[in-house]
């Protein structure tokens, strides 16, 4: 099937590494495929953090990789943003990655939320659950952006629950969405997974159409079905949270989604060249 | 109509006061009923105060009120929470007064969310619309109370939004509901207007009957419909948030939930001996 395919998005969690380590062979498979000329982006709905943040996290688990082969649901979310805010003022809820992304996509970051064009909400809280210090004011910041300047509402993503580090759960975006929705009846254009936006952003950096790109992913409704949807072709790893037991369980038009199931990413060249 | 009622619920803001000032004559009616043996409390969906730190504000605007003569809903909602509570472990959400409250009913306050039989919200948010230092674990304290120990979920009031001291919305505590239904898929018990709880903990310090009771209050969607669903005689003043005009456009179903409509509370004595 290999001929058609030009372009490969990989989900990272449970894809290419699981509980911070890598998955065997996941290094060399990327570069062989890189050797066989395919174009290739990784993908992450992460909403904390920049793409040179990010990098060397992947660098040290053994990836060949720069800023540029990434999509994060931070900087897709600046580049569209950056696509559609004719002002450039942003008025920003969340950590200081959101905020470098945004800036590097040439956006300014107001503190008076009654100037922004936009409101870009990422999470207000940290890794152990609290409201930083910075996003104090945010809540309420996000209801006057939306309220008094009738800014438009985009997410980074809907992510509303995270393990911590004691395993119980923590807050995440979609939480803090949650709120703000309560408070103004207005829900936000969603930009990261399960959002179809995060791989329009994705194929725009690859240049390549739906139909010659492949997404690689490790669960259903999140990384398949809405790659499914904009036409590109899926492959189900079994290496992350998706078992051959949830499979079989699964709703039929979810299942649908999935053009091909495998193993982990190791098997995806003899599929693609099969 | 006055030989069957024993008892009267005032609703305060736009019935005893607005806009910071007493409506006038307001106090001298409520002494002039007091001296027809009708037994009165006052009630408001405070969820940052409680009874001892409230009545001195009403003091200072001429009423004659004592701690016990009000139901606030920190007040109601740790009166409920006493009532069902077991263990009378509480992980609490919100300020000193709703604390205070809950210490004063026998209640205890635990700091590990894991412990609570009960989570109890108030507001994060103080009245500049910042969460407050002690309240900004509180998001995840609550997901965990509900997910993990399966606490009760009450909450205070259901109110999203109020004016900030520059006239422009801060969140109170439905936004923060928000993000917590949002992320645990679980609806609080409300105590406060709208919801009938905190007219029943009304009648229980009356002591009196629905039918010998007379609720008096401005808005009609959350003071006059509640008390009505309880059999309560119905009382609206135009002094407050609601107009004729507001009337003539209102919903029959609504608009009939009012028994008598009259200017203000100083027209009730006349009302209730015609």
């Amino acid at each position: 099937m290999g001929q058609r395919y030009r372009g490969i998005i990989f989900d990272i969690d449970g894809v290419l590494r699981r509980g911070g380590k890598p998955i065997p062979g996941a290094a060399e498979t990327i570069e062989y495929l890189r050797g066989k000329r395919f174009r290739i982006v990784f993908l992450s709905n992460l909403s904390t953090r920049s793409r040179e943040e990010y990098v060397d996290k992947l660098r040290s688990l053994g990836f060949r990789v720069d800023p540029e082969d990434l999509v994060l649901a931070t900087s897709a979310t600046a580049a569209y943003v950056a696509k559609h805010c004719r002002s450039g003022k942003v008025y920003l809820v969340g950590h200081a990655g959101l905020r470098r992304e945004l800036e590097k996509a040439g956006l300014t970051i107001v503190e008076d939320p009654e100037e922004a064009e936009f409101l870009v909400a990422g999470s207000p809280f940290d890794e152990k659950g609290y409201v930083t210090e910075e996003n104090r004011w945010k809540f309420t910041g996000a209801i006057r952006a939306i309220l008094v300047a009738k800014a438009r509402f985009v997410a980074v993503n809907p992510d509303k629950l995270f393990p911590g580090s004691d395993g119980k759960p923590i807050p995440g975006t979609g939480t803090f969405l949650g709120a703000i929705e309560a408070a103004t009846g207005v829900s936000p254009i969603i930009i990261g997974k399960p959002s179809t936006h995060i791989y329009r952003i994705a194929l725009d950096k690859l240049g390549t159409q739906p139909e010659e790109t492949v997404m690689v992913g490790d669960q259903v409704y999140t990384d398949i079905a809405p790659a499914k949807k904009l036409g590109l072709t899926t492959v189900l790893v079994l290496s992350g949270l998706t078992s051959r037991e949830d499979l079989e369980k699964m709703d039929p038009g979810l299942r649908a989604t999935i053009d091909h199931v495998i193993d982990d990413v190791t098997q995806l060249p003899r599929l693609l060249e099969g």
